[in-house]
């Protein structure tokens, strides 16, 4: 009788302002109820309710839960999984629009994946995050775990960056670029896609550095092991450079700040369909095979 | 006895506080006197000059020249050839730091280029401008030329835009990418070649319109007819979109906001170098045939 | 009452062996008869159909015909359009697969496209055709027009080509590559797509020049004026590097070979479906704005 | 007192005609007698010098060597890693020519490197060689390892292949492509490389999927785990393909072949520079950071 001790509690996480989580949520909460299982839910799901009492802090629904339930779409599940890594508890996606890369149960898929997770029948597979840390002067001024990407690129107006790539402590190169983008394996169907990064199964211990509209048309994506210290130098007096985090959050750079990008302690276990392989959700998104 | 009549005023056009303007401006103010030539500079090459008296504006400088000598890279040139198209006058531009795309003289061949071009021997180009007319429920907000290009881009923490192409009144593609550059034959080597473009010659009569970082992996670079009407309609409510005219001047856009790009009705009268081909210079600058 | 007589006789010319032919051709040439339009067919055409008289020689068809109707995909097009241009016929064509760029009529619309081509209605492109000569020490050993394009390539089992450009007898570059694109407009959307090349509209006065492969990572697709003359030269001993002419025929090339390309005298007349935009085909094929 | 033990024969394969030959063998033949270790040579090695016994076979000369000294390019140390991996034996690659990827010593370094190879302290470096098998219902027709890439592409006339790739027995895409790459790590900077592949550092456990000229816009590279079964079907009746081992022996495919590439058990050491990392060879052979 172990499963309901596995699962005493269940967080769910929601994209704030949707509309449809009106017919989903409530009985979800119903379902739980009956099955004796306690129901947390954050503030952004709360406001797309009506007549329930008010949400909690997302960071103190992942503290009381053994598994978090993410409904939303890749977004939300970006900024569920920073807090859920760290906590080592599961993550649900389920799909409330377009399918995502990330969020691939659709709602219909709700119940029979939660019944398969209750049972302890999940298939859970591991992403690797990757851990920011910017400082000047030594000084620690951002310290943020991103699933997908961080990226420095140039402010609105500017003309370019100029940025410098180290790689376990050696000079690689200097890359004059709208921008550089530094990937996990989840992230490489991001951001990096649109720049003309690979695809990198999430399997593959890697981290990748694509440029961004690079100046030297000899620039190339690059595939480094994920053990590797990655150091990025902004190497140029510039008006207006940014760090932008999971294409969530962004910090403006001033020269003389050195971002360190190396692999996470923790990893998120993210809940996968048990019949659906990564490629294939590659081929539906990406339209292969079709033209 | 017409070439004196020909280039009576030379106007001087130089990048701010290039700081080895003291050795080329005196010497060449000389040399032009000494010809019976008046000479014109504008404010910022006054800035880097000692003891001389105070520069004038830009424009005045252009309207009262036959000839605008140009020292500095191809960002001086781009703000010079708007004020030079609409006048008709010519430009001949010296190269004070690396070589540009655009201004192929160096340091060392000014007298020489100058002598030829006041004999009536020089090469003459021209290249089309671009005319980027940006309105607002009929309303005229921006009017200017470009010589490179005309940008729609996403604002510094904005995801990606989402912008309708129409070419002569047709829908064209919805892009839904970080931006779309609208760049003449001239501009086929400047910004849109970071994001993929070809390289287009500039006597082919034609509009490139090159996607940054596109979402739809098919999205390619387009090069239409320059008799073509393109138009441009953000296509989405966003939070931040700019539209940046030659790299150099960005204005926020509103939704709402429609950009037609036409083929300018003046073209830039630009002297070229007699003995360097086109494709020699992009041999050159792109490292062509080394690795 | 002109319109008989622009049309008296129509060839009608097909892709070999396809099936389903015997559904079209025969009510199609009652079709004709009953307006009093002779028709002839292809030895091809023929092979399709059962208790039918022996077809004729393509040339043949063409040269007696006012009109050809070409039953096919974008392969059979060009084989038919190297037969119509220099007779300054128009195609009409009409496809029996799956839609391709050139052949954008549909079955279901190849009587509305005949009456309409018949009343004289019907909208005709005029497309560029390059013309292809392969000399050696003068010798002529190649002559060819071609809709699409020319290719320089390595053989199956060689490592690359090197081979030189000149435009208007100015080099351009040594080309390491597996081989070399030159296309017309047309052909932008053909091989030269699937390389990296640009979608060059048609009626921009252009030839496309798109590495294969390349060696060099900064050789980019080169757009010129169709006035130009390209020429490629092979500038190494090489074991085995063909010419194939529209991705149909292929013939080894020599050490010292020379290809000369140049814009056709005369342009192919194409009749295209009065209501799709070539943009509008485009993203269908692509499939843009789906992903 | 083990070293001469370690290296008591050293085997030496050059590249076949190599004219530079008689001024480093017969000086290196010395300097090893001189230290008491026994040199072999092969038979290519001796057809580039006079008045030298007759060379022996590549895989006699390794099977008896503790050591391979390689000298030439990139294309005769893919050959000799083919026969020194399964043996267990470094490699000290000696460049004869311009710089390669894989051959980052230079003549001058030699000697330099031999003392300190023979002393133990040179840095060998071990780089994954895939395994390609070749099937015919079930009877196994090429069996090879390759450092750097299988190749399946299309034969000189033909128009493109189609073909299926499978990854641990899951279908993941129908290829219609000029061919498809699939590479090692080391692999990524040779033929990948030009197709459009990342670079993928040496150590990152990966193989590499590279589509040649792919007719769907969206196909990209793809890089899985080394551990993948990879397996290739030709999947439609095709005149003319082939398979390309590292770039140099070739066969042709029949429909109904069956490729499957794996990971070989036995890794490449390779000994390099102790003073050049990676992407400072990645560097130069590139130029990156010069344009």
């Amino acid at each position: 009788m172990q499963k309901p001790a596995l699962f005493h509690t269940i967080g769910i996480i929601s994209r704030p302002r949707r509309s449809d989580l009106e017919g989903v949520v409530p009985p979800l909460l119903r379902w739980l109820e009956s099955r004796g299982i306690r129901a947390l839910y954050d503030t952004e799901t709360a406001e797309g309710l009506h007549n329930v009492p008010k949400g909690r802090d997302r960071v103190e629904v992942a503290e009381e839960s053994q598994l978090l339930l993410v409904l939303g779409g890749d977004g939300t599940l970006l900024a569920a999984a920073r807090v859920a890594a760290p906590l080592g508890i599961p993550i649900l996606p389920i799909n409330m629009g377009s399918l995502g890369f990330l969020t691939s149960f659709t709602v219909e898929e709700l119940y029979p994946a939660l019944e398969s997770t209750l049972a302890g029948k999940a298939t859970i597979e591991e992403r690797v995050l990757l851990l920011v840390e910017r400082t000047h002067n030594g000084e620690l001024l951002t310290q943020q775990r991103v699933l997908n990407d961080a990226v420095v690129h140039k402010g609105t107006l500017a003309r370019m960056i100029e940025v410098e790539l180290h790689i376990n402590a050696a000079f690689v190169c200097r890359y004059r670029a709208d921008g550089l983008i530094v990937a996990s394996p989840t992230g490489s169907t991001a951001y990096s896609l649109s720049a003309g990064g690979p695809i990198v199964q999430p399997g593959v211990e890697s981290i990748l550095v694509t440029p961004i509209c690079p100046h030297t048309l000899s620039d190339r994506p690059v595939v480094v092991q994920d053990t590797s210290l990655i150091e990025l130098y902004l190497s140029q007096s510039s008006d207006s450079v940014f760090l932008t985090l999971d294409g969530q959050t962004g910090v403006p750079m001033q020269i003389g700040d050195h971002v360190r990008i190396t692999r996470a302690a923790e990893r998120l276990k993210l809940i996968q369909p048990p019949n659906k392989t990564y490629f294939e959700i590659l081929r539906n998104k990406l339209k292969w095979g079709e033209a």
